[in-house]
């Protein structure tokens, strides 16, 4: 290994080839602090020829690499192996904006720049990179775009695979693919960019990306309801389709476990008189009229009975307040004890029965379980989160959500991704079918399983 | 043959495979006339799994598989052999919509499904499928997301691979893989559904696919443009971003030249004074302040000298005949004699500059040609049709075309597809690294080249 780290060292300047535990330590940890991993070196080449370069070394050395952006991941899938003898490429030293135009609406960028900067240089143009994340300070746009990162914009905007019009990607034989095209139509053959998003680094490294901007809307417009129940929830979101439109950009579902763990932890307060559950909705617009469409929605839902109670944000002060409270479910319930996530996606029509379901199986075996659920509604996505105050059944509990979830053909990993955490469960799960659809993806391009083993896919593919 | 027809009838019914040459005529020969294929037969399975017994048996007789929708296609995709040999496998007699679901905006449909059926049915639910092409009455569903089909809501709402949530395919050995999930969001594993989206038919059969619908948007409002250039065009459509938003759904870009065609062999007239160029925008959405927008941004543009003269149509009649202009420009082109149609797209910002640079190489090798120049601007996407005016320059004036358009890093075809038509011209401009991984793709799908052989990729890709 040290003829592997001097080559590096050659490559990227010995300074950037970290090799002492103290440096690697946040590199070789995950964001959730689950997988402590044991590099052999974390290296941080400043171009995608030198990625390329240290690409190739490790593969002269048959040494795997596990290519990692912000490390904000949430299911570890850019933490090394705690068996160690894997190199950790770390992406954060490339990270120029290449080029913003905003006419064509696109910006050209390295994948280790911060997804946060990107959003704040493109809004000076006027325009939005429509990507919303809780670690959007820290995340990076390789990591984005390799696991097809979710968020609070995805209704109106889609996943992180919607925006991408262009990669340049270094394959595991190191040969560099330059895709950084502008364009919003190329129909010239195989996409084959599309491999590339939501791989989690397995089939290769993405080193820049071309993304499609959208315009920054003039207004916006946020609302705060209570409703009795999820089925009210979902006619109430079909009522804000009917008369909001698509200018509705988030349709948020909060429980009220979590609002009461919010309060009770974190100190903060539900502006409404609670239901059952709540919704965050917001919309944005250039149009003059959304303000008003928002209040006719909110006063339609509270006359049929859809809503129990809600209000429109008068002041940025207010939209500030009411994100708040959603913004620090997480952090309520780390306090409140142990829990076990799921990230998971239902069709919203069949969401209310689901939860029943759920509910019932976890119960019958943790008793004493009660449910974190938020998530983002309008998608069809919920973190559905057990508290399990003392229960430990942690394994059975998991996989009792799942199948419910299969059950009603719904994703075991809505926006996560499944890493390390959910390979288990991916392979329990997952139709042979499409599993053998995965090896065979895996086999053309990274026959040798350089890149990233062990993620998404077990060590031996086969 | 006998044998291999024999045992597709015992699969289909007799009645279903046929084999006369008149029979056999429409789904032989492409839309465009320009390629007439001689295939042993046309069979019509009615289900997936029939889909999955036929590709069997054409895989033990080594028989190769054109897979046919609509046969609408303009780069002769789906049109089978002129040597033949080949078995067209028909999709129309799959074409249920198995459900619409208007809560979580989804429609399950079946390939054979025609696009014009779909968008009726899911209108009537208050949805929209955003796919807008001028085939849509015989294109089918199994079409378009086999060409990731464009249009002219491309602008607001993606291609059509935007709108794929889930897909059930058969693979080239005869698997059926059943991937129709309604979820917005799964990034369970590698997204292998994107390989076939846009695959031309090259690496198995489509035959359902599960869309994502949007809301219908309760108004819409059309304006007709005349313009000095092409630059102005270009930043008009900047300032309809800021004034209208993402409401703005369309914006296309008219040539003088087609318009004069258009009034020339149809017979309809312009209603506003010629400039250089026209824009048809138009815009759509469920808030009030939709009609002002447009008329502000209207105004602005005539106050700055961007519009030379402009109308918002005040009635249904008005925007009829609007469109009508723009849907007459191929039947006129046409009427007017041979042409050479290229479907490229380029930066928008750099636009301009191509046409001068194109015009230049066009006319330097064919001096009597004209250009019909039309398309999607707003997505970067023109049809750049050269008017031969009895010179027989074609190769030539395609590769000049094309080499400009490689010049500007463009695509060789924005919308239409590689099919037959664009093969040779793909392999020229293609760089090698993207063939090469288009070639992997191929081998890890159908290595025996049983699908859909010589179309997006030579005969033997190697």
């Amino acid at each position: 290994m040290r003829a592997l780290i001097e080559e590096l060292g050659e490559i990227c300047g010995s300074a950037q080839v970290l090799t002492k535990p103290s440096e690697m330590e946040t590199y070789a940890t995950d964001w959730k602090r689950s997988v402590k991993g044991n590099p052999v070196c974390v290296v941080r080449p400043a171009s995608t020829q030198e990625v390329a370069l240290v690409v190739r070394a490790c593969r002269r050395y048959q040494v795997a690499i596990v290519p990692q952006g912000g490390n904000t991941g949430l299911a570890a899938g850019a933490t090394p192996s705690p068996k160690g003898g894997d190199v950790v490429v770390s992406l954060v030293r490339l990270n120029q904006i290449r080029s913003i135009d905003p006419l064509a609406m696109t910006v050209e960028v390295e994948a280790g720049a911060i997804l946060q900067t990107v959003k704040e240089k493109v809004e000076t143009y006027g325009r939005l990179l429509p990507v919303g994340i809780a670690a959007e300070g820290s995340a990076t746009i390789g990591g984005i775009v390799s696991t097809n990162a979710g968020g609070i914009s995805v209704l109106r905007y889609g996943m992180t695979r919607a925006l991408v019009l262009g990669l340049e990607v270094v394959l595991a034989d190191g040969t560099i693919v330059d895709g950084l095209r502008h364009l919003r139509k190329d129909n010239s053959g195989y996409d084959w960019k599309q491999l590339f998003i939501g791989a989690e680094g397995t089939l290769g490294i993405v080193t820049a990306a071309v993304l499609r901007l959208v315009p920054r809307p003039r207004g916006s417009v946020t609302a705060f309801l209570s409703v009795p129940d999820v089925d009210a929830a979902a006619r109430l979101f079909s009522l804000s389709q009917e008369l909001v439109g698509d200018a509705l950009s988030t349709f948020e579902l909060i429980s009220q476990t979590s609002v009461a763990l919010v309060e009770k932890h974190v100190g903060l307060r539900s502006p409404i008189a609670a239901g059952g559950w709540y919704l965050l909705v917001e919309a944005a617009s250039s149009l003059s009229g959304l303000e008003q469409a928002m209040e006719t929605m909110l006063g339609k839902a509270l006359e049929d009975g859809l809503a129990v109670d809600g209000v429109v944000a008068a002041s940025g002060q207010q939209v500030q307040s009411i994100w708040s409270l959603r913004e620090h479910i997480t952090e309520a319930e780390a306090r409140h004890g142990e829990s076990l996530k799921h990230d998971i996606s239902i069709p919203i029509g069949r969401m209310s029965d689901f939860l029943v379901e759920a509910g019932e199986a976890v119960t019958a075996i943790c008793p004493q379980a009660d449910f974190n659920i938020f998530g983002h509604l309008g998608d069809g996505n919920l973190h559905y989160n057990v508290l399990l105050n003392g229960g430990q059944e942690h394994e059975a509990v998991n996989r009792a959500v799942h199948d419910v979830v299969v059950l009603y053909r719904g994703s075991i990993s809505a926006e996560h991704g499944i890493g390390q955490y959910r390979l288990k469960e991916w392979l329990r799960t997952k139709p042979e079918t499409e599993q053998k659809l995965a090896r065979a993806i895996k086999q053309v391009l990274d026959r040798d399983c350089m890149m990233n083993p062990g993620k998404l896919l077990p060590l031996n593919p086969g």
